[in-house]
């Protein structure tokens, strides 16, 4: 393959070649060879319908359909030498067809543009991204739910500001991830749907006078529709955006979970402990294991946003229609996905790995006066006191409690009454964590049995 | 209404009292008055159905109901005080409400907390804002229509990298507007579907143990469900990220549009007149009139992405459930709405006010060599030239046209000739650009016939 | 005051006036009164400098400099009427002006122009931030070197990972902090005497014609220079970027001491209470003391690091010189700078305040193996051993120890020199938390000894 | 070099293995490779450092120093083979260094830790990219000057709003650029003082017992002082956010002149004409010349400023010490420096090559009534009107002009004197371009003797 400037591409206008620095800025072959298949899956189709519509002959169509595949081949081999001076994937490869096919090659770019072009290549590139994120929220939504299931009856403090507020369950726990996780599948459903339309045939920016059938060739690609208008076709990346914001609130997501797996696998809190294969050691404190998957996980957030910023930040009051500014799209959307993808393998990987440690769980259930709730709500419930007057003789009670340097369930009743006289011998029954969890039996409360009721519901869901 | 202390109402456990900074950093009633209305939508909701499973009297139920309008209509009427010290407008509507019937006001806050009162209140108030959105689009929708109906077969230059490209039309331009917010609009209605779960009754954060009916009160305040997992549904945000994501890329949309306004009204472009009721004037220089909405609208999407950036942030790494940290959810999603309401309202008024200038559109239509495409297009389809080859014989005429100081239709056949000594006569039909625009038929292109029947698709789908 | 409409400020040029809508996009009153004082400081210094230079009458310049005081005091007082109609704080004051002296209030202007007062205004409004700033982080080092001279010598688990990794001080904790806000504080004065430079005089952009000083108004305004380029001092807003810039890494630093006060307040790890005032309750649960104040503070920095990519977004691609989108600086940078004088003044409180628990902090510093380091350092000390040698035979060691449910000093020699033959009785000297404290006398080290070295020096340097 | 895996470095806790996606998240060798000779500078200077101080003998001190040297020469020659299972770059390097000079390698860990191996490493990186923006900057700055200094008294239009304000000159707007860039130079310069620091010897975190000298390795490293408290030494990533923050706002300000340069390079502006080796061609559009360079450095601000975004979001509340969160530096401060690098280069190049049109500028400047303001300059000089009368005059005269289609010294004298009778023939004197620009001789203004100063200032500065 020569490696001739594109310059010589463009025809013979310039007289100077692109200097280093230009190339540098101006190439793209370092990061769109990762379109390469989709590339070539657009041109393929491309050459069907121009021969199907009798731009080209069937005979061109073949040449250059069975030329593309031997390209793809030779990529997908790692045989494929790409030219910088070929600037981009769609050069390269259509450079390389003439090599092998000759003078049909270059009866491929009739009725299409590099700027529709891209535009197909990258949303197939993010379609594809979509559903492997699809499939990556899936696989870890069943991760929390084994966890779930198996453990929605073990207590373990609810926090609120890292305080403990009340007992809960380690299953309603895994299951309040099972919602967010379950909203980022919906947000990825929906910008699929979206986004599902095809550029090819919008040309430069204004279609062409070929007789082109752009159904056709949405359809040979998977898409639901062409694009309704050329000019947006070319200069719209909301497809890349929708992306990068749903990724975003996923690696939110991940940030928090990743969070509360850092906090508790530390020496203090003990609640579970992360397996060897998302651990690591120190070079020079022996004893340590280290969550460092789960911090990675933290930090995408970091990288997956930051790629939203930079795309938004580039897109930002760009005149119609394709400038090359676009072009800087790309890395970001390609960092963010693979960072993306690993960062939901890891939590996936670390979720079913790990081991909730049930007695530490247990042990600061009950701790802090955590059913003081339980307390003022019996004192509503049962003696029928406005609940303002059950919190303020609630919060007297724990203060005394704390004084006594004692829980509630151990103060003596004498006590209690001489806070309200009307408290009796059942209060105790409402003071025990396993007593707490079960009596929160409200919709999405976290009664084992509620738990164990949104476990079966997500099951069905996902199938 | 008396002024006392917050922590007065947390009972008796706090020695000291929050001094300024204190109060200055946590009280929240400085901007959450403006969920008033929600906020008392959802107690009024609430109460009924604490009546209706009994947990209340139906007279205390009555009578907070009556109270909390009388509270409301204060509001309305501004004769409200509110107190710094009462922290925020939970507390200071409830807080009035006993002013005003006593007693029974103190049963109101059974079987719920300030968290999912919060979230349910901040959720109503997000979802007027995301209809306000659909409403605001769909006005600037019909704006768009209106310019692209009176302009389908205006024939201005269609450019790529502010170079003129090829010749399109001033409805094709207006259209691909209409594509971007259509898509905005399809955004902002698949958010609202999927935040539209009430999160009353997830209490503090486990739910109750009060016999609540959530599909009552979900039901009473237009929620769809309730949402399924207690601990989700206080320390979840999603639903105001996804608001600011579809926010962001709408104000993206409007940074491009405004941008393409501030140029097209430069002294070199006059491709447009704006109004003078969106534009202003200068202190010292009084010829200037200056597109001022525009270059504000442009500036739109750092307030609101900026807000995006804040609300992720803060997000980040929060162990479940509520901190305290999530308070500063409310300033960055009014402020974002604010701007986008506005933003949307003053680009619809600059779009309906302005006036095209088609003759300086035409006569940069025609220049630029804007019908090389369709020359190169004419090489391929009657002289069978590969289009690779097309484009060099193109580029040639190009440079020929340059070096005299004409421009393509003008150059005579016998120079073209020299370049490709099969080009005829012919070739001059497709080298002018009402010929050029009409040509481009393929679906989504630019010809006034596909404009059309793309503004008629539209308007069905507007209704 | 009469609220005439700024259409006839700028002369008759415009037929329409403006609607609701552009005067609410438009109108920046609501915002930039805030910079009131320094409008009239601006322009008093401006007038002083017109009579020097013989622009304008002495006894007109002595009018408008005396209506300025007294506008001032209006405004002071409360008393003055703003009028969104005149949009901003410059007409506001000088229309006011007008009626107080009449008509030398319009010789004012002369030689200057709103594009260069704004850019005078901002920039003192801005510096009186960094002048704040550098306050406030002064503040709150002093209360970082009280608690670090308090605790010099506490010991506490030095962490890595939120694993135990070696043990330090308490003092050293603290200066960690002090490094940090000692290069925030660094930052700010960087940015102080770079922005340090007078607009005033660049009138419109081009400068005047008038014989202006411009020395002059830079000296009486506290500004090291002029300007040295006028189109540059129209456009130019880095002074309020690099201000933002400082204050986002101050965020950073805030929230990462915030967030270990949210975890050292946790039950689980009890380092710390935070005193009642920095605290608040919970409206269900009574035995709650949340951290709020350490939340809110972990929370600005999305709030200010949301007002710098704003701003970036919005600056970004402007063309010069003076655009409307550049309206769009102030609310960000004036909320950003309450945001962190409140965040720095609370932190400095909550430090002051806080109470470090030295029982648990003690136990925590000899537990998991907190020494197995200076088991290493001690075998490649004295028995010569390569560091990685020494790294292996201490992790078996540690393997051993955690086996038995012993900590490293409980291991017996026995054992020990199963693992290495080498090791001698004189190991366990090192294998204390007081011990290994002291011995780390490296520059800059947690020995006591060189944390009160480094307090003695940073007190020296705060003066 | 054996392949062996990392956890076998740490000794033999690990039971499990790291699998793939462990790997993938974790390994950094992939990218920190880049640091390769600044790793092996920095333990260079601490093996000397060691044997000056006794630690290790002078014989495994000079194996080590030279065995790096080899490592350093394979490196840089390209026979090195990199291990993904060795993790990262030290690892890596103190393999390889192993193979050559055997049991000597395992001593150079002495006294120090990967933490304060990869804050060293990454610091001396961070201040090579200043340099190199130092460089980059100076290296613009010299070719805006030259522009300046070749058009010191070209006119142009000078914009606010993209509409013509006044006059100015080439020159002038050209050193707009000088003073902007050269803040960016001031900012690089102040971030490399405060950063140059050495983090060395502060070990894991604490510093550590062996008799190091933390100035010698300092000094030898070039670092201007070592750091003064070791937990902030390995958790601090100041230096890089100050990097990206002051990488941002250059980038913002090349975002600027590139899109001046994309707008002046449009057929409606045509000021001027870039060099075809920063432009390319289209492949469908022969006649095209795109102004694809200065586009991509207008897009390289939402890289850079992403990749601040990301960084200051992974650091945002991070609990001290070092946590694997900040292994996500590296990758985001990689881009952004070549990406600044890339664009400063890129710039300066095109600002070099670029050809002012002086025919097509002058004619803007003279223009859309620009010496307006200095007619109202006029009235107020010489018939000494207030400047806000003489503005409403002039607004008169400029409507007056514009309805009979010229510009204002076209306007016949007796139709001045109808709107004011004061106006003489001096009037004229002021309305033409040259003598408008010729007159703004306040400091920083625009007349040529003004620009030419600034120009001596600067090139004196620069040496």
């Amino acid at each position: 393959m020569t490696d001739q400037t594109s310059n010589q591409m463009w025809g013979g206008r310039f007289a100077a070649g692109p200097d280093a620095i230009m190339e540098a800025i101006n190439a793209s072959i370092g990061f769109d060879r990762r379109m390469a298949a989709q590339d070539i899956a657009g041109s393929r189709a491309h050459a069907a319908m121009l021969a199907a519509t009798g731009v080209i002959s069937d005979s061109d169509a073949q040449a250059i359909r069975e030329g593309l595949l031997t390209v793809l081949s030779e990529i997908e081999g790692g045989t494929f030498t790409y030219s910088t001076a070929l600037e981009d994937i769609h050069m390269n490869v259509e450079a390389r067809l003439k090599d092998i096919i000759g003078e049909p090659a270059g009866r491929l770019h009739t009725g299409r543009s590099r700027n529709d072009q891209v535009a197909t290549d990258f949303r197939l590139w993010v379609r594809d991204q979509l559903d492997a994120a699809d499939a990556g929220i899936v696989a870890l939504l069943r991760a929390l739910l084994a966890q779930a299931g198996a453990g929605a009856n073990w207590v373990m403090p609810g926090f609120t500001h890292l305080q403990t507020a009340q007992p809960v369950t380690w299953g309603h726990h895994m299951m309040a991830y099972v919602e967010m996780f379950g909203r980022d599948l919906s947000r990825v459903r929906d910008a699929r749907a979206r986004m599902n339309e095809s550029p090819l045939g919008a040309a430069a920016l204004a279609g062409t006078s070929f007789p082109i059938d752009r159904d056709m060739t949405a359809a040979a690609l998977g898409f639901d529709r062409p694009c309704a208008n050329s000019l947006d076709a070319v200069s719209d990346r909301d497809f890349a955006l929708e992306f990068l914001s749903a990724a975003s609130i996923c690696a939110m997501h991940l940030s928090r979970l990743a969070e509360e797996l850092v906090i508790w696998s530390s020496a203090q809190f003990r609640f579970v402990a992360l397996s060897d294969r998302f651990s690591t050691g120190s070079s020079i404190m022996p004893q340590k294991k280290n969550p460092d998957a789960a911090e990675l996980i933290r930090a995408k957030i970091g990288r997956i946003f930051g790629a939203n910023t930079a795309l938004m930040m580039v897109m930002k009051g760009l005149a119609l229609t394709y400038s090359k500014d676009m072009q800087e799209d790309k890395e970001q959307v390609f960092d963010a996905a693979d960072s993306l993808m690993l960062a939901l393998a890891a939590m996936e990987g670390m979720v079913r790995d790990m081991a909730a440690n049930r007695d530490a769980l247990a042990a600061a259930a009950g701790s802090g006066f955590s059913t003081a709730t339980d307390l003022a709500d019996w004192l509503v419930r049962v003696l029928n006191l406005p609940f303002r007057d059950a919190h303020h003789v609630t919060g007297t009670l724990v203060a005394m409690a704390e004084k006594r340097g004692c829980d509630l369930p151990d103060l003596p009743l004498a006590d209690m009454q001489s806070v309200h006289a009307g408290i009796t011998q059942d209060v105790y029954s409402v003071l025990g964590v396993e007593n707490s969890v079960n009596s929160r039996m409200s919709y999405g409360g976290t009664a084992p049995a509620q738990v164990r009721a949104q476990i079966a519901r997500w099951k069905e869901k996902l199938g």
